[in-house]
């Protein structure tokens, strides 16, 4: 027989969190990444601490996320560090760069390579700390509603894409655009827009965009892989006891992973189904990939000799980009490379 | 003012186990992943929950870490599911297959394809609670006192390597031969063996096989990824009360992605240090992918065509390994393979 084991009490103080994600419930991959978190964190609380999940636009629109937790309005927010490169660029580095890490090799930036030590700097500016929940792998290169067959054909291409994203294609003669989410689709119809971009096949088909622009390329080589991150207040971050904190460090973790593999998991469903209703899937011409490895690389260089707080994050990016590119062409890339064609020839 | 949180108090039995790793020490990043998940399952259970971790040799061997769990000897272990296929050839689905699902697919197919549930059945006859945890990314293909040119040159080859991978290349005319782990080297030195495999720069630099073999060969087709499990003896995780469940869960789901972003980090400044001593980096020949992409799809469909457990399976992950395989050729591949050279001609 075994002896009874010994009962320890443990003192939980219940604690009630309200978040914002930075999207609709109808991007059920991205939305249901806090659900998960809230979910795990109860469970490991023994429901003392609850995190209530609110839509974007219930509380605070979904980029007005990061302004509403530095300013303690919600204790916590689900949201894309890069949605706020207008307060400054360096919010770039914690979401995805143009050529930047893919996303095992921004896993291994963040949790090896100093990331995660620039990221709390950079967070802390923000009264903000912020853990890295997600990400959706390499995305999609987006919607396109004419062929795009050389660099030539991007001149003037009104493209809806924000960020440094934007910044490159502008440098290859396109104009993008920023249009609001609700305006996408009938920009789009309208010809107002010649194209938009948004993840993957997944949540790509869910917004519809095959019925008004069949052309759907391939790479999306300014997101490598998008991290998306758990903030929190910090002052509401200090409150917490250890075993909360480490609650959602955990539950942060486990969804970090988990977002990833359902996108990978849903994806390949989904772009089977676009392909039948009408998408023609194609591939970046590579002058267009050569020029915009360029023009990113070029534009790196010019915002970190005009912004310390850019430039010392680019100085810990740069040269782990160059080792981990070199590492992974030698075991991942030749393995899938090979395998990839050979099932496709089948 | 905030009005002071209600405290709850929630009983946390003290429990005890014992893990076996099937690794030793100087493994590191091996052998630290349930040193990991014992440590987060400590803080999230207010120290109750109290895991130790040992290496292998010191209370079993690291092969018999399955049958100690099976039998009660030990609580846990922390393994590699394909290290027991001389019991049943299902054992391997769980870790690694030949041109099988690389890291990313094969968290995809585990969470959301179905690998869960086939893995908790096919465990379930062992009395094991089996939960991923861990991995090493794409491994390499081993150290070859000789350079290997053709598909001629593997006949006779004495190889040490085990399980599908070993009756594939006895397939293409090798020896695959079974060294014990203390006399891998020797054998090695003395030629008794002419080649040996075991994951990737970081471990095979701490065994010290360039000093003795210098032919390093990528990728490690068999290995395009291996999947390490924490295994629980199903009485002793069905004593435990849900809230410890739930922390052994979440930790090895931390612990799944933590153990290949190590890797990630730590390969390539392995790889520079081994190449910098000598090492010769080398991509297999061609034919000898094509060979052994046709005999392991061979092995495969005698193998389920005798073992029922094997086919149900294989008739999960053989579908999946495709579906996959064309989705991330489509993003993740075409992105890879233009950045990584890109990076390499600057």
């Amino acid at each position: 027989a075994l002896a009874a084991p010994a009962l320890a009490q443990t003192a939980m103080p219940e604690v009630r969190w309200r978040l914002t994600s930075s999207f609709p419930r109808t991007l059920d991959v991205l939305f249901s990444t806090p659900e998960l978190i809230a979910r795990r964190v109860a469970t490991l609380t023994d429901n003392k601490f609850r995190i209530s999940v609110f839509p974007a636009g219930e509380i605070v629109g979904g980029l007005q996320a990061l302004d509403a937790v530095q300013a303690g309005t919600l204790e916590a927010a689900h949201t894309a560090s890069y949605y706020y490169v207008g307060k400054e660029p360096g919010f770039a580095f914690f979401t995805a760069m143009p050529f930047g890490l893919n996303t095992r090799q921004m896993t291994a930036w963040l949790r090896h390579g100093g990331g995660r030590e620039l990221q709390d700097t950079f967070f802390n500016e923000y009264n903000i700390k912020a853990i890295p929940a997600g990400d959706t792998g390499a995305q999609m290169g987006g919607w396109f509603r004419n062929e795009v067959r050389s660099l030539a054909d991007l001149n003037g291409l009104k493209f809806r894409i924000a960020g440094f994203a934007g910044q490159v294609f502008q440098r290859l003669g396109a104009a993008p655009t920023q249009v609001a989410a609700a305006d996408i689709y009938p920009s789009l119809e309208r010809g107002t827009l010649d194209a938009v971009e948004f993840v993957g096949p997944h949540d790509d088909e869910r917004l519809g965009f095959v019925r008004v622009a069949r052309n759907y390329y391939a790479p999306g080589f300014w997101e490598p892989g998008a991290r998306l991150h758990f903030m929190a207040n910090q002052r509401a971050w200090d409150a917490l006891p250890d075993l909360y904190k480490a609650a959602i460090e955990v539950a942060c973790a486990e969804a970090d992973s988990e977002m990833v593999s359902k996108y990978d998991h849903l994806n390949p469903l989904a772009l089977r189904r676009l392909v039948a209703a009408g998408a023609q899937l194609r591939f970046w011409p590579r002058e267009i990939l050569q020029a915009a490895w360029r023009e990113s690389n070029a534009l790196y260089e010019e915002t970190a000799s005009k912004n310390p707080r850019f430039k010392a994050i680019w100085d810990s990016y740069k040269p782990y980009r160059t080792d981990q590119y070199q590492w992974f062409r030698v075991a991942e890339n030749s393995f899938d490379n090979f395998a990839f064609a050979a099932a496709a020839q089948q």
